[in-house]
This record gives structure tokens, sequence and C-alpha cells, in this order.
């Protein structure tokens, strides 16, 4: 199983990195596989720890994917990555064994403390489809216009139907991101 | 805003109603708005609570769009419905106000409670996918079998990339469905 989290990591000055990434499922733990190159892949390597944030604000999947990376983060102990303040519950993890990769290592975590901050709303198709939209978005480069196209035709009626304003502001900047790739405006 | 939630209600001997269900978000509350006729409209009219259930499990919205309605309660105080055990989080609500409707009278909720029982644990894409394909198969006598054939292929790509045993069994219910309706098998 593979879950859409957004995950912190820190260098070894301490600098933050926020990163939205598919996590997959272990018997006890988490693989994270970061592709070459990226920054977590780098953070890993230097300080093996990562906090994975489980939110719901679909805007900081659409920012992270479209240049808006300065998301409120609290603190954690001393050389630990922080948390997103806007996660509704978070897991900090260990990294416990590294498989090299050509293109995508995979880091083995192991899942050390557990915290709940708020409670889960229940599902929102909207911000369902700013999620699949913010990985359309990433694969711009990849995806015939056609598929694009479609794609965020069907994606639009969940947020006609059933958006609320944070859904609106972030499906606006994927929409931006679109309309900038294929310079319609 | 629009969250697709369970909703438990009761008549007035207290045997409890399951149903899924899409609630408006009002500045001060929820609009349930049941459709015409159905358990939970009656059930609202003759007992005005409700219990809104977050749930992640996607079993539970495919098992209840396919007839498979036992899913275990935990009894609230006398009177109110209960609440699914398998809730996230749940909020109580009371009807403070019914708006006839020929096809969908409103019932205008006040939050009087809420309770959270565990951490939500990030989106999943096949999750969204069996909850969309729920939405679906109760609208195959309404939609056209290339539009109901063209939906599932779209969805699949996620059930097939990030699903779980639980989303798999979900999905299944619901492909047996559209099976049975269309006596593919």
């Amino acid at each position: 199983m593979i879950r859409e989290v957004v995950v912190t990591t820190i260098n070894e000055r301490g600098d933050p990195h926020i990163a939205p990434l598919g996590i997959i499922e272990e018997p006890d733990g988490w693989v994270i596989a970061p592709f070459r190159p990226s920054t977590t892949l780098e953070n890993l390597l230097s300080v093996p720890f990562a906090v994975v944030n489980y939110i719901d604000d679909a805007r900081i999947f659409a920012g992270l994917v479209t240049g808006r990376r300065d998301w409120p983060l609290e603190r954690s102990a001393s050389g630990r990555p922080p948390r997103l303040m806007a996660a509704l519950s978070h897991a900090e993890l260990r990294v416990v064994e590294v498989e090299d990769h050509k293109e995508r290592p995979r880091f083995h975590c192991r899942i050390e403390r557990r915290q709940n901050h708020a409670p889960f709303q229940g599902f929102n198709r909207a911000a369902n489809a700013v999620l699949e939209c913010a990985i359309l978005i990433t694969r711009l480069r990849l995806l015939s216009r056609e598929k694009i196209d479609s794609e965020i035709a069907y994606l639009k009626i969940a947020i006609e139907k059933t958006a609320g304003p944070i859904e609106r502001e972030a499906w606006g900047w994927l929409m931006e991101a679109r309309d900038k790739y294929y310079n319609l405006k």
C-alpha cells in the first residue's frame, strides 16, 4: 500500500526540506524511495531521520509542486526533522537500511514515535482531485497534452461539486502551472 | 464543501441505520440532505439526531453500496444514534431546522460533540478510487455503459499502483456489483 504524504528531512546544518512523496508500507515500517537526484535523497544519506506528515490540506500538495515551499514547521528535538504545523498526525522515522538503486534508492524506516494532532474530517472528493492533479502537474513533460486535458476535465467535476475555498485555491495554483507550461495565458 | 462520510441514525425503536452520504458544510454546522424515500430521511424526521462517522476504511463505502450493511457499532447514550467502531473520529449532530423539499429535504444540524479515536494515516489514492467507484456503482442505472467503463478503467490505475489488501477487497465487491448489473459473469 502506498500513502501520499509530505516528508520532512534535514541536511547536516539542520535546514529543513519538505517534499510530497508516496511512501510504501512494509510489515514493520515504511519505505521512502526518493528519486535521484533530490534533496530528500541527499538529506536522508547525511541525516538518517524523516518525519512523515499526514495532512488533509490540499494546498500543501498543490503548493509544493508549484513552487510554494514555505509551510509553517514545528521544530523537533535537536538533530531531527521538524513536522508540518498542518499535519493531522505525524510519525517520526529512523532509517534502518538503505538499498542502493540507480534511480530510486530505498530507505527502509522504522517508526520511532507517532503523534496525533487533530481529528480526520472525512473524505473530500475535491481534495483527492487536487492530489491527483498535483501528481499530473509533475508529469507534464512525460504525458501527452490530450491525456492531461482529459484527466483535468474529469477531476474538475469533483472540484465543482464538492470543493471548499481551500481546494479551490489549490486547484487554481495547479491550473496556473498548467497554463504556464502550455503558454495558455 | 461536501465531505463524504457515513451517517448513522435511529428509528423510534432505536434500530440503527448506516448510510454513506455527502454532507454539506455550513458556517456553524452541517446539512444532511437525504433523498426521498430513504431510511435516513424517515429516521431524522422521527429522531432528530445523527452521528457523522469520519472513516478511511474504503470497505465500508464499497460494502454499503453492495448490500454489506453489518458494520460494528458502538452504542451511544440512550436515545442517540451509535457510532461506527471504525470511525477515526465522529461528530454527534442535533437537527435544528428542516427545510422541506420534494426530492431532498435539508436537515440543518448543529454539532453537539466531537470525538477523536485514531490518527489519520494520510491520503491513499486507491481508497479514493474505491470511493469514486462506489458512487459510480450507485448510478449504474443513470449512466451509459461507455461512461461507466471508461471511469472504471481510469480509477483502476490507482488501485493497481497504490492499494493495500483492504482497498483490493473493496474494489472486488464493486466489480462484482458491476458484473452482476451487466450480467458479465
